[in-house]
């Protein structure tokens, strides 16, 4: 058995069931192991920020990592936003990277850089393989990394005389630590916060934005008078019918400040101190008040939900809350199809199940509020701001959910970032239903412009703004990879085609014209 | 004058006339600038590695630097592949990435991440602006650095904050120092090689491949009985009628061994070592003959012109090379429509000054041999292995060579990486013929599955290679980004086609059946 194959089946053993890649020739001992062994789905992409993309959305759905397989630097590299994406959603992914035998580096063929620079910057661990025969342990120790809390990307460098020659068979994945508890000084900071008298808000992120975990935020909301609100990029928040609704941190600078100047005490649990995504000329770069003091209850790293619980019995919000069923929102029959009927087309069509994989970006920042009442589902978001994550995420996610829905709200342009990924999602006929929203301009910047005080743009940098010369046919460019689609005019239409789509099995695209 | 005034304004000074981009946030004031200034192009790209792809393109063509705007440590990975081409191809490039605002990134927004770590992986030189004040000069210190030989990628990371403060004006951009002189050792020591009595090879890359070194190294063949030889990648070979003719190392290792075997001393002349690709089990990473003595005239550094200028006078080669015009191919009337008659259809209809621009691999390997008759033009190729650099490389030579036709070959595989390139072209109403070799496969792999030694591959890693499930339709792609396109399945077809495409203005793509 060489180290190639010990490795896949180390992987196997350890849990890790699927390989999202695009391989190359220092790889091809590791694609030629995958048959040798029952258990590892191997599922190619034509460019690698399909398959780290794909790797984020699997985490995020199945709670456990995937494999990537990717070509040496460029390969890499080509993958790297998707994975930044991954990295700030906390999501776990054994991320493998193929490299020229340790022998042949040193003579700078072509295709030679710098792998471990270059992993590092997106990495919580990275190892380069020493010999075939500590290969299945590296593998074996990626996972125990890329399982550690809060989720990581752990990356294994793999040379290729490390996957040829004789390798070791299967190594034990090592025990993966606990979430840590979070200490009694910051229980008792939260509560003493939650006692002063002064606005507060628990400032929710990461588990604490599972269902369990906000129904005791919501019994500590109801006791305190404390206000909930998400971060405004998640990983995944389970919602709908049944859960606790809560509201996301807006994006827009001023209106993330407006929302959060009321609060005095600030609590984070698994979120991060509120920031400017960006920094605007005489704007904050923290935007909470001035006089807000901020409270760490439970870091990512931590047990959220422990936490939470601790906090809930030291403020005397003990037992379960009832949860009054919300309005189930209705199809809206009349209107043109704009951000307030499509909203309420998803809210009343996201299936139960669903997993809505959400990059819509200026389109979509009122479906969120328009769908708390819809079945229930789940709401992953682009996380790192790395745009391109969307297709390829309901990718990953659909691998990771099959027999559930996948629906994808996609923002042309971060689309057109990572469109090879419909492909996979024919080849592999995944049931992704995609949204793309086509305004045919970058129009969240033409809002930042004016925003970092650029005033009268010009013709120029208006055009730099603009997707409409020439208009990007996304039916053309879906039925090039493979996958139906359908351009849509009217909110009729939209209703029709959306519906007809949820009905079906595979992946569907829906231009929809804005 | 802020900050990005002052830089946009020192680029234009110090001769950067064109900036390939896919700007954000932070980047808007730069693009606001380029409306206050004139003399710079802007050009817009769906994805970084279009934009980084083209400032490689541009460089081989133009001899001269473009600059790119590239959004964060994101937008960087995503141009890393071709910069990392662009690198390995010594091209010229003042690559321009945005930061967070300097006091904006100790609050580690979901943006950030170590923008200068991961730009040293791809930069010769890397600097980040200091402050508004400082940054012109930061700009015209990375065009120096870029135009200094051999030709370096010098990344500037512009935080938001040095756009927008008060800048300095234009700052001038220090002198670039001359290309080194190859020592007299050098040339004794090659001139020595050649009087040795031993089979001699004459092995060129970077310079050495323009028409003046080609013309003087053919004197020293003649004289000397020494071969000439091409490496297997090229940044630009100038060729075709009136032209020495000259082959390249083969991409196969075992071919390439044998091409070399006969030679006991090789002489490099701008070109490196030849090694392999990739290391394979059992073959060696050196190509040359166990017994061959390697001898360097000039690097790619050193001036190596005026080094076969030394050397030729010291091996008595002196004057002008008569070069007897070659056949022109003629257009085959009758056959299969594959590599030996798309070659021969290339042969005859290059039209003169074309600029062809090759990420063909398996298709492609024999059309550089049927088309040295060809009319006169210039020949790129993928340079640093990282495919997906064709369609990009063609739109920045087009950008470079307004006038030119521009010719891409081009594997489907590969063009599928960056393939949002053409929608560049259509915007910009580019002169550029694609030509998609569509097998439907990764070819290369399935002879490197057996090189590296990987027998009997099963259906999963069979898979991994075949790009036929679904087909990608191109002429549907190349619809949805807006450029013309054709799928033609015999040779007439191609012929009718290719002949219609060249004969009018602006992109067009044909899908060739293969």
């Amino acid at each position: 058995m060489n180290g190639a194959e010990s490795l896949v089946r180390t992987l196997v053993a350890g849990g890790v069931e699927v390989c999202f890649t695009n391989p190359g020739t220092s790889e091809m001992h590791f694609v030629a192991a995958l048959d040798r062994v029952e258990g590892m789905a191997c599922v190619l992409f034509l460019f690698e920020g399909g398959a780290t993309g794909a790797a984020d959305g699997y985490s995020r759905v199945a709670d456990k990592p995937a494999s990537t397989l990717l070509h040496l630097g460029p390969g890499l590299a080509n993958g790297w936003a998707n994975l930044h994406n991954a990295r700030r959603a906390r999501s776990m992914v054994v991320n493998i990277v193929g490299e020229h035998a340790t022998y042949h580096r040193q003579y700078d063929a072509p295709l030679t850089s710098d792998i471990e620079a270059l992993a590092a910057t997106v990495s919580a661990w990275t190892r380069t393989g020493a010999s075939a025969l500590e290969v299945a342990a590296d593998g074996a120790a990626a996972i125990q990394a890329a399982r550690t809390a809060p989720g990581r990307i752990a990356t294994l460098i793999l040379p290729a005389d490390t996957a040829w020659q004789p390798g070791s068979g299967v190594a034990p994945v090592p025990p993966v630590p606990e979430r840590a508890r979070a200490g009694e000084d910051a229980v008792a900071a939260a509560a003493a916060a939650l006692a002063s008298g002064e606005p507060a808000l628990l400032h929710l992120g990461d588990r604490a934005l599972r269902g369990q975990a906000k129904r005791i935020a919501a019994r500590i909301a109801r006791k305190t008078g404390a206000k909930l609100l998400a971060m405004t990029s998640n990983a995944r928040i389970d919602r709908g019918a049944g859960e606790v609704p809560i509201e996301r941190l807006p994006y827009p600078i001023d209106q993330a400040i407006a929302v959060l100047a009321p609060y005095r005490r600030v609590i984070l649990v698994g979120a991060t101190r509120p920031v400017g995504f960006f920094a605007y000329p005489g704007k904050p770069s923290v935007l909470t008040h001035p006089d807000c003091e901020t409270v760490t209850l439970a870091t990512p790293d931590e047990d959220q939900i422990e936490a939470l619980e601790r906090l809930a019995e030291a403020v005397g919000a003990p037992g379960e809350i009832d949860l009054p069923p919300p309005p189930r929102p209705e199809l809206p029959t009349a209107g043109p199809l704009g951000d307030d009927t499509i909203g309420r087309v998803l809210g009343a069509l996201i299936p139960e199940g669903a997993v809505v994989c959400d990059e819509s970006l200026t389109t979509g920042r009122n479906f969120f509020g328009a769908t708390h009442g819809a079945a229930p589902h789940s709401w992953l978001q682009l996380s790192g701001g790395a745009i391109g994550v969307g297709i390829p995420m309901a990718t990953g996610a659909a691998v990771a959910a099959r027999g559930r829905k996948v629906i994808g709200l996609q923002a042309d342009g971060s689309a057109l970032y990572t469109a090879q990924a419909l492909w996979t999602q024919a080849r592999e006929r995944l049931d992704v239903v995609t949204l793309i929203w086509s305004n045919r301009a970058y129009a969240i910047l033409r809002g930042e412009l004016a925003n970092v005080g650029a005033h009268n743009p010009g013709p120029k940098a208006l055009g730099m703004l603009s997707l409409d010369n020439p208009p990007v046919d996304w039916v053309s460019l879906a039925r090039g990879y493979g996958v139906e689609a359908r351009r849509v005019e009217t909110l009729e239409a939209f209703t029709d085609v959306f519906a007809h789509a949820l009905a079906r099995r595979g992946p569907f695209l829906i231009e929809v014209a804005l």
